[in-house]
């Protein structure tokens, strides 16, 4: 008898949440111990066999004040997880591959196979400034040093053969020098040498995520991703995407499910609707105007919202080239079809930017997941908490048990390995002989 | 009453320990987790009341074949530790400012105050390589960039002061903004605007470390060090070092106690000498000439002395430019002087490298070490284990009771942060109102 398709869920952390006021919420923990409140979230995340946390990037404070780099807090949860796969954002645009390769490899190392790069391109304009550029990267640019930056990396990540390490004592041969190969990269970005100085991940190799929307970042995805993170606020706009991007794929040789599509769900879980909603309403009337606008500002290309009136309309805007165009157009189309002011879009989006929201029971969250899992919107979920701890607790408590009764959800994990988790086969070392 | 003055003792952990045939050890641990060999390592110092944990760096399979990156590693035992200083290397010639201090400042917000960065610059020509640069950059211009590098780390790390976060949620003030400072550096290397975001590091801080020897390095180090590795083999050689380096701290306002020196130190311990003898036999014997040869290779300056007769004498070789001048020059005279053959050359120095070296019972080490402590060679050592863990378990059972019995190392941790452990003062962020 064979299994039903099952789920791919992420805990997609963020600290204090991702409802903008969720750092208000009176059980949000807050204080000055961040890897604290990770712990707990990742551990919650791992009881529930989650496939994997995993947390966004930027390499500026416009982006948030203060946070954890990720690949020194996925290191640390390593080491206090022992299954959940572990994925961080790093961008190609202000990074060498090089080290890039070196960090994943080792996270690899470190928790047995769990590690996934979310390769990205920077959009945020106030990254260059921190790496002396006069400006920021065109998108174009962007997106070509990315793929570059991939062949790069892959390729570092094959210089060391599965098996070469021998540990024979008794011999004194520790490795065997013919399963390990440079890499001689020569391109238009990059020149490197190789060979990587950590050994081959237990997983094959890290699993490769991505998360652009434009069409160069569909393609790219196409070409090499693994899985992909995306907005939808709809099931038919989440139906486009993955029909569109699964259909990219034949192409490039790729089978569809050798790809997963994970929209994020932004949902505020209550055993009642009532309960729900109330939970909602407390979060929304904690949004202060300066948050919101900022909120507001960031994502519809890095303005500043506040010299325009809070309850007038939005003002015309310029389309941006920082990576964000499609969540620009959704925002600004969405204020002009509802006749929004500035003070109710933020609200709009305070909670879920613009991802699928969901306020109710457990079953009525459950409910869309599993639409959208069964009519082709997705193959699992980043689960986006409104607030940290009790926001993720919410969701593994509630509306997990709701997916398992169901049979779309596991209730023990099967392997060891993020790759395992996602169904994903481990890939071949291009050096290996047949 | 006054305490004695007391010893730093750091645990210098390379996977498979000191001697170049210390994997081949019969209780080496050497198996495909070597996450679990350095953890156990780090938990038996840190029960021993080390100060720290150090690491050293490459970036380049030159260097050694598969370890792992010291950031991830180091966060990941953050996690598994409560109280042992954490210190990594990371090169200043191949890295951006940014994302250094990025990362020790998240190490030092997930280990709460307990990291340090080993400053250095890049001494192994096979790394430019990696980062697509034709040749290995000149030993003054990486001291030159290394110097503004640092400047650009630690105007980083105070762009957010003590105190900014006030946790406000009633009154919905997260952050106090006039405790945010641009940085805006602008220089011959670098151009950062800042601020990190990461929030200012609980130890004011981290560590600043370094281990150059040449002038220019024992320049760099007296500005702006505040811990020093270094090797000596006789007590004259660490005595002249250890004046030299305290006697340049007064042209830049420094007291003697603001910098650390750490000279390593390479023990066999056996519970009599006898035993401490047939342990370090059984370490030699265990030394095949292809490792031998590659040590010594690296040793002088990235050579291959596969060519020369084993039997024969060390033939005449240039001087490098990689950063080992000293250690060249010193092995060329130990090899003259003596008389040794290529192979008794590299049999010398498979353990301790030109580091200290005794070969004894507890008594004799401790005896050694409190001689360079209170004879001006030094205010600590880098304790270099020959394998792992047992080599290092050798001298945390056997050395350290002894130590503490002689009233010169504590035998409870009395501070929380890497800077208490070493008695540094909590550096004053430059934007503080007195």
């Amino acid at each position: 008898m064979s299994q039903p398709r099952q789920l791919s869920l992420g805990a997609f952390l963020i600290r204090n949440g991702h409802h903008v006021a969720g750092w208000r919420y009176p059980d949000n923990v807050l204080d000055d111990d961040p890897f604290a409140v990770y712990k707990e979230a990742a551990q919650l995340a791992e009881a529930a066999h989650f496939d994997a946390v995993f947390f966004a990037d930027a390499v500026t404070a416009a982006a948030g004040p203060a946070g954890l780099e990720p690949l020194t807090l996925l290191s640390a949860l390593a080491a206090v997880t022992k299954r959940i796969g572990l994925i961080g954002t790093a961008t190609t645009t202000y990074n060498e591959p090089y080290h890039i390769a070196r960090k994943f490899a080792s996270l690899d190392q470190i928790s047995r196979g769990r590690s996934g790069w979310n390769l990205v391109t920077s959009d945020n304009a106030s990254e260059s400034a921190n790496f002396g550029l006069p400006q920021h990267v065109p998108h174009a640019e962007r997106y070509a040093r990315a793929r570059e930056f991939y062949d790069v990396v892959t390729g570092l990540w094959d210089t060391w053969e599965e098996g070469a390490f021998l540990n024979d004592k008794e011999k004194g041969i520790w490795f065997d020098r013919s399963k390990l190969h440079t890499l001689d990269h020569h391109g238009k970005y990059f020149n490197v040498a190789g060979p990587l100085n950590v050994a081959r991940s237990p997983q094959g190799r890290p699993v490769i995520v991505q998360a652009g929307g434009s069409e160069t970042g569909r393609e790219l995805a196409a070409e090499t991703a693994e899985v992909v993170f995306t907005a939808h606020p709809t099931l038919s706009s989440a139906q486009a995407f993955y029909q569109d991007l699964k259909g990219r794929l034949a192409k490039y040789g790729r089978q569809p499910e050798s790809l997963k599509i994970m929209p994020g769900i932004f949902s505020i879980v209550g055993r009642t609707q009532a309960e729900a909603e109330a939970k909602f309403n407390k979060l929304q009337e904690l949004v202060d105007p300066e948050s919101g606008l900022a909120l507001l500002g960031r994502m519809i290309g890095n303005f500043d919202l506040s010299p325009y009136p809070i309850d007038g309309p939005l003002p015309e805007l310029p389309l941006t080239d920082n990576g964000q165009q499609s969540r620009q157009k959704l925002l600004t189309e969405l204020a002009q079809g509802e006749h929004l002011t500035i003070r109710q879009l933020y609200l709009r989006i305070a909670g879920g930017r613009g991802h699928l929201t969901v306020i109710g029971t457990p079953e009525t969250v459950a409910d869309k997941i599993q639409e959208w899992f069964e009519q082709g919107g997705a193959d699992g979920f980043n689960v986006m908490a409104p607030w940290l701890p009790g926001g993720l607790r919410d969701f593994t408590e509630l509306v997990v048990p709701e997916l398992q009764r169901r049979g779309i959800f596991r209730t023990q994990y099967q392997g060891s390995t993020l790759r395992e988790h996602l169904g994903l086969k481990k890939p071949v070392n291009r050096y290996s002989k047949a």
